[in-house]
């Protein structure tokens, strides 16, 4: 038995029990709901827990680097603590296997501590000082840059990283790292994840002496409470990861607000792979294999789950095409996230059979539980994908498509013709190096992510890692939701003009006590 | 005589003569009409000076740090060579007076350089490489991050810096030092300046042997011209200095586009001055006399002006008022840019003294010409000031207002108050340190820059400089338009899976052939 959860809100240090209608959870593998009740969110206590936001972000953005660093770690450490009960309640919630979780779990603390690594490098400050110049003509002043945080943060859990891009996941950890309160609308299939994450924050607020606006976190419905919460004026940014129609619905609602604020969505993705004729005449066989179980991977779960396949009609692509049905064939279904998304899973396997040009090549095994997503593999001709834009939609979940090519420029047009994703793949040996080469701009334009014979679910954590991409893949290309560099996100450049030594914040001050790397009359230096 | 101007557009590398009605300068120092008359774009030309952006993109982008360099300072030298005749151009259409364009020339100049420097350093490449990992479980693949250009940028040329803030100005600079072809749009009150700059980038494109698409520049009406170029599909950016309507309407159209993309409006900003008690104590007629200067200089007609003094109300503030008004009587007006400018001028200051509780203070005197801003300061109470958000108007001018505070509490509450600004100025001793220290955290959530015992006209073209902040002085507070972090605007970042040694960009090759600082597991160096 996961700990006693009471199904309330958690605004600043309290917990709360709303007045709104209560939500349930539902158990993806039986469709029983799950005790307890959570209660959700009236748009009071959004406007509550925007206000605590408020009042605690001063206070919070001037904590220093270690003392961020640390609550950081804390939470991380809060998280562990949890122990097994926190993986129960994920998987009963999630239908997602232990060691999945698990191997989250992981992901989620050590996305927690690259972030306090991060703050105690301070490089994300982007310190800048400019001598004065005052024998010159205008005198020049005396001018220091740092970056400060945005504000309070809107951050909507995820259905299919509970743990790692929900309550504590890369955006809250990202928003907390740059020193903005965040309030967190928790997704509805896993609430009781939610709770137990939630309040390993709010004990870690509690621990380290910060003021409680520094986390709050809701339950409720998308439309009115995530609405209420991104229209609030004390927001100042929102991180979202999910549909393309909700991602919007956030952007359309910030675009209502007299100021505009920057809003993180990232949506949908399919995630072309590129396989260039040489490499799939010498890896048919084993690229086909491994592109089912990228596949399959999670039920297919993932943003950047392969949806597309690029390919040159022919023998090669034949035995690519038998390897991954041979392959697909041996896949058992497994239970999906919730059964709303299982149904939009298997209305969009439907949707595409049905598509006229479109063929069936294989299917996976159905799973033994009610919601098990059955994989499902077709093919089409380039000139029919092309003009059908409709056979580019996302299907979430283990669902992709084969685009045969009669001939090389096929290959410029789809790479032209493709949406914005946040991955794109090329499979490539060095006999392919002219159409490697030119097909690569096009690919730099379209993802955030290009990778070379390797599939791209798999999102590593790290400095040099982007997981973003153009419109559609997130509403915001200029910067990554997963990596260090997700910090970015949530500041903004101060300049200061000649400040007496008194009045500079550390990172600015002459003698460097935080010993960042700065910009000095613009050379890098760690003086 | 300015060398010939034709009057045409200029689209890649054709003079084009537009079939829209055409549009004449005016002289605002006279009313009349300036020869020759220029074409205006229609709907067609601004989607045919698009297409050649979007086709320049990619051969513009992948141009060597060097050869972007030199094409900026071509770019810098060909203004220079015009010679006098754009001064005079520029003198007749703006109304400036010569110094302070020729300053404003040599500003322009340095600011290509300093982007040319900029590309050569390429520390905006924000490289980063992280090793592969391949015994980790799961291994770790080989990253690499640089960012890339994000398309191409709209820039719509500002009235008050026909040459800084124009068709060569900050907003192309940057955009072109990113690696992004630009489509300007004139500003409707200096075509003829417009035109000899414009010609110096379009001969600079050929100079250097770089695709036409690289610059166009087209005249016309913002509401029909600019809309369309801002909702172009191939447009991924856009910059903008002028008024709050004029950049609302851009993000307007921005926002009814399918793919939404960053739009860099600098609009009003008033640019509060808090004179703390111990200072205003010690230099009430310094400060005075300099605030006069400030507010006067060119016609007022800055972003950065000062608009709004807050004080505590007794004898300190009495001789402050006293300084600047005995300075004030002195100031003759001079010729505003245009004479919507001028008339706008007008009615704001008619409108402010009209309004309840609001005091005249002095007038500067009428000047010569017809469309001369006559320099007005007043003066309100804080309680009124809360009350009456439209004294908060930005009025486009050397008009003034001071705040009267009852204590020091409403120090407090104007900093509170105040919407967004450019700039946010403290005068200071260091008797005020307990009061300065605490109120800059609401001066840093206000500002882009905060100056201490300055006055904000003045940008310097720096690192460490920061011209922006929260709305509705921008419309993205997360950059600065002016300075050498402008060029962050138009870039986004791009993740390199894998690549083998032969398809990795120069940025990120292991032997780091552009001698980059990168960061490489997360430690900054040079190798």
């Amino acid at each position: 038995m996961p700990p006693a959860l009471n199904g309330q809100l958690l605004i600043g240090a309290a917990s709360s029990a709303g007045s709104a209608a209560p939500l349930r959870a539902v158990n993806p593998a039986t469709g029983a709901q799950i005790d307890p009740a959570f209660s959700t969110a009236t748009v009071a206590d959004v406007a509550r827990a925007c206000t605590l936001a408020s009042q605690a972000f001063d206070t919070y953005r001037a904590t220093a680097p270690e003392a961020r660093a640390a609550f950081l770690e804390q939470i991380a450490q809060n998280i562990v603590d949890i122990g097994p009960a926190l993986i129960e309640r994920a998987m009963l919630e999630s239908g997602l296997p232990q060691a999945r979780l698990e191997g989250e779990r992981g992901r989620t603390v050590n996305q927690l501590r690259l972030f306090a690594k991060v703050v105690r490098d301070g490089h994300f400050l982007g310190a800048a000082l400019d001598a004065a110049l005052p024998e010159r003509v205008p005198a020049r002043p005396d001018l220091r840059l740092r970056k400060i945080a945005l504000g309070p943060v809107a951050v909507f859990g995820a259905s299919n990283f509970p743990l790692a891009y929900s309550v504590a996941g890369g955006d809250t950890a990202s928003a907390l790292a740059a020193g903005c309160p965040v309030v967190v609308k928790a997704h509805g299939a896993h609430p009781g994840t939610s709770e137990l994450v939630g309040r390993a924050i709010q004990a870690a607020v509690a621990a380290c002496g910060l003021p409680e606006g520094v986390f709050s976190m809701l339950h409720g419905d998308g439309r009115t409470i995530g609405q209420a919460l991104v229209s609030n004026p004390a927001i100042k940014a929102v991180g979202f990861t999910g549909s393309r129609q909700g991602g919007l619905a956030l952007v359309r609602a910030a675009a209502q607000r007299e100021e505009p604020i920057p809003v993180y969505a990232e949506m949908s993705s399919v995630n072309p792979m590129f396989l260039l004729p040489a490499a799939l005449e010498q890896g048919a066989a084993k690229i086909g294999a491994g592109f089912v179980d990228s596949l399959t991977l999670g039920a297919g779960q993932f943003c950047t789950n392969p949806g597309l396949v690029i390919a040159l009609a022919g023998p090669a692509l034949d035995s690519f095409i038998e390897a991954a049905s041979t392959a697909l064939h041996e896949k058992v279904g497994s239970t999906m996230l919730t059964p709303a998304i299982h149904a939009a899973f298997n209305e969009g396997v439907a949707r595409l059979a049905a598509e006229p040009g479109v063929s069936p090549v294989a299917r996976g095994q159905a799973g033994s539980t009610v919601h098990a997503g059955q994989a499902a593999l077709f093919v089409t001709g380039a000139a029919n994908f092309i003009a059908n834009p409709t056979l580019e939609d996302e299907i979430f979940g283990a669902a992709a498509l084969i685009v045969r090519c009669d001939d090389i420029s096929q290959f410029y047009q789809l790479a032209e013709h493709v949406d914005g994703q946040l991955t794109a793949s090329l499979f490539l040996v060095e006999a392919d190096k002219a159409l490697a080469r030119a097909l690569l701009p096009a690919l730099e334009r379209k993802a955030g992510r290009v990778l070379v014979n390797g599939f791209p679910t798999g999102v590593e954590v790290s400095h040099a890692m982007v997981h973003g991409g153009p419109f559609p893949a997130t509403s915001d290309s200029r910067s990554t939701s997963v990596g260090a560099a997700a910090i970015d996100r949530f500041l903004r450049p101060v300049s200061y003009q000649d400040f007496p030594a008194w009045l500079l914040p550390p990172a600015l001050q002459d003698d460097n006590p935080l010993k960042l790397w700065r910009l000095r009359n613009g050379e890098l230096g760690q003086s």
